[in-house]
């Protein structure tokens, strides 16, 4: 039984004091947790799952070079220890004889549209920015708008700092913040952590407090929904025509009617990660004259066909040179990275200012983390 | 191809005017996507879920009376193809030799502690009071707030209907709705559709605008997290006396401070589900000064035990009639019926009114939502 008392979380019960039918809910309704993941104090984490009757079991996350094997005991919980983690935030999953997994016993998952991950959470001695914190809150609202050009009822989040709310008049800048390919609206909530950095820095002075606008800018299951037979038209995905006109017809206009915002191109920026990173540009640098602040990240864009994207996307270098802040951030070893090099080159050659920023680390959320907190402290000033 | 084509969203791309990497990123990042579940214009459903090497897959779902065996074709892709549905939204997941998964290509997650499913939502011919329709959409808003009592930040989801923004002074009722036994804070929102059914019956002018407040009532998971090798007492679970202080001390203040609303009794509602229905009573009904309306939804509460529960936790017969709706809902296949029967009849020789609904169906979110959407008219008035 220790080793079930380490794996399992077990409800203790005088089971002598109480009625017989608190033992049967207890059978019924409490099976025993499997406690995963537990991390330990000193950043090694265990890593549990309940399958009896598998064959073969792994933990895949991306703070593991290689999976790791997982050993079944007499329980049939299947455990494996890592060594110590750097501390941040990881996609995991279990591989069970070949089928990936979420954890089940971890509320915190990857909202994503074709796969469900976990996420594990491995704090370092000092919060992070990263962290929930003891600090003002921001509030993370679940809202909709509705979409005249698609003629639908749109998912939208938005984040107001603390003090919206006790400065009825004044208004705010706004960030609008666009998700990667497969990602969904909650992606740079969830798994981003957006309001806690945005929380953090706001508190410590280091950034104007802001309205993050998070919009789903994937409307292709909406619209397969909606329409069966319907399919994915990859020439709407890759071009960022329909992206655009959502956030200038719809988002935009949404957003300056119904919150307390600042509407010059001063205070408006951009910012985006993977796929949102390439429609952060084709609607940024397309409308310098709506964002001051262009900030891709790991951008889907690629040495082939980098001039024409400044030829036919992109507003002219003049104007370009009118922006206050072009960020670019990329981890170095991302298979998109030569298309960020190559946007700076071909920005440098234009005499567009473009502030760049490589990271080690793929093209992972990681680097989204760490890519929002760089650029936050920058806008706005 | 046939086949192929009605089980995966291909993106279809012109690939000879398409530069080479457009085609390498199709294949990097475009892993084909299985359209899953595709609800038909019949309401059939049909389910697919790629796995090449399965031996066995199989669904289950709440609208099945037993699992349905899927097939695989050539691609490695297994589906089925259900009878008609009942329009609803219904939890269901995989069992992949033995393994159960969410379905990887859905972005409705049931959000709870220790399983991972799915939703599916069938649509009838028109919208009910849980689809999303074009009316005035509330906010559903991610907040924190500090407990004193836990020494925690703990999460909180606050439904604003839509026109709080536009009355500046106007002060709203609350409603206080509790998740049940190992869902979390989002499962009325998420599952619930709470925010639907409120939009909507406030728009058709059969409800009362009003404030909902979905606390996370378990706070083990992060009290465990707080402190390595704490387990869970299964008398701070069933016991609400934990919950009550919760919401008494931390809570009702922090909503009052930070929300216009209204504070006395009549215009505060405490509703919940399951192990929520058991803190429902224990706090409403041990506090009828507070709450003048009190709605437990298939309360985890039991025969045995009843008689005790009104002589130790809850206030006086002769205050309990002060109430102005004490109202218990709960499905007749339900194994917690019994308790909601016994319930009924010990208020009934007590002489406190109390208006009883027995659906039919068991212990299913599918109840929940019609517990709220009959409930809520019924509130403030």
């Amino acid at each position: 039984m220790a080793a079930l008392s380490s794996a399992i979380v077990l409800p203790s019960l005088a089971q002598d004091k109480e009625p017989v039918d608190m033992r049967k809910i207890m059978k019924t309704y409490f099976a025993p947790r499997v406690l995963s993941p537990e991390v330990h104090a000193n950043q090694t984490v265990t890593f549990r799952y309940l399958a009896p009757n598998a064959q073969k079991v792994e933990l895949n996350g991306q703070f593991l070079k290689k999976n790791l094997q997982m050993v079944k005991d007499e329980n049939g919980i299947w455990t494996v220890t890592t060594g110590k983690i750097k501390p941040d935030i990881y996609p995991y999953e279990f591989i069970v004889d070949g089928v990936r997994v979420a954890d089940p016993n971890n509320v915190d998952i990857f909202p994503n549209e074709n796969f469900k991950g976990s996420l594990l959470d491995v704090k370092g001695k000092n919060p992070s920015l990263q962290d929930l914190q003891p600090v003002p809150h921001g509030k993370v609202i679940y809202s909709f708008y509705h979409s005249n050009t698609l003629d639908l009822e749109r998912p939208l989040l938005i984040y107001t700092p603390a003090e919206y709310y006790e400065n009825p008049t004044k208004k705010y800048p706004v960030l609008y913040l666009i998700h990667g390919m497969t990602d969904t609206h909650e992606t740079w909530y969830k798994v981003g952590r957006m309001n806690y950095i945005l929380d953090n820095l706001i508190a410590q002075g280091k950034a104007e407090p802001m309205i993050v606008v998070m919009p789903y800018a994937n409307a292709m299951p909406a619209l397969m929904k909606k329409n069966p037979g319907m399919r994915i038209d990859m020439r709407n995905i890759m071009g960022t025509d329909m992206f655009t006109n959502e956030m200038l017809k719809e988002i935009i206009p949404f957003i300056e009617k119904n919150y307390r915002v600042r509407s010059e191109r001063e205070s408006r920026a951009i910012a985006g990660f993977s796929l949102g990173g390439r429609q952060t540009l084709g609607c940024g640098l397309k409308h310098p004259e709506l964002f001051a602040y262009v900030c891709p990240m790991a951008p889907a864009v690629f040495p082939q066909g980098m001039e024409e994207s400044f030829k036919n996307d992109y507003a002219e270098a003049e104007k370009l040179r009118t922006l206050k802040l072009l960020w670019l951030g990329c981890g170095k070893d991302d298979s998109l990275c030569p298309g960020s090099k190559s946007l700076e080159k071909t920005l440098k050659k234009k005499q567009v200012p473009c502030e760049a920023m490589y990271t080690s680390g793929g093209h992972t959320w990681m680097n989204c983390r760490l890519f929002l907190s760089t650029i936050v402290p920058k806008l706005f000033k």
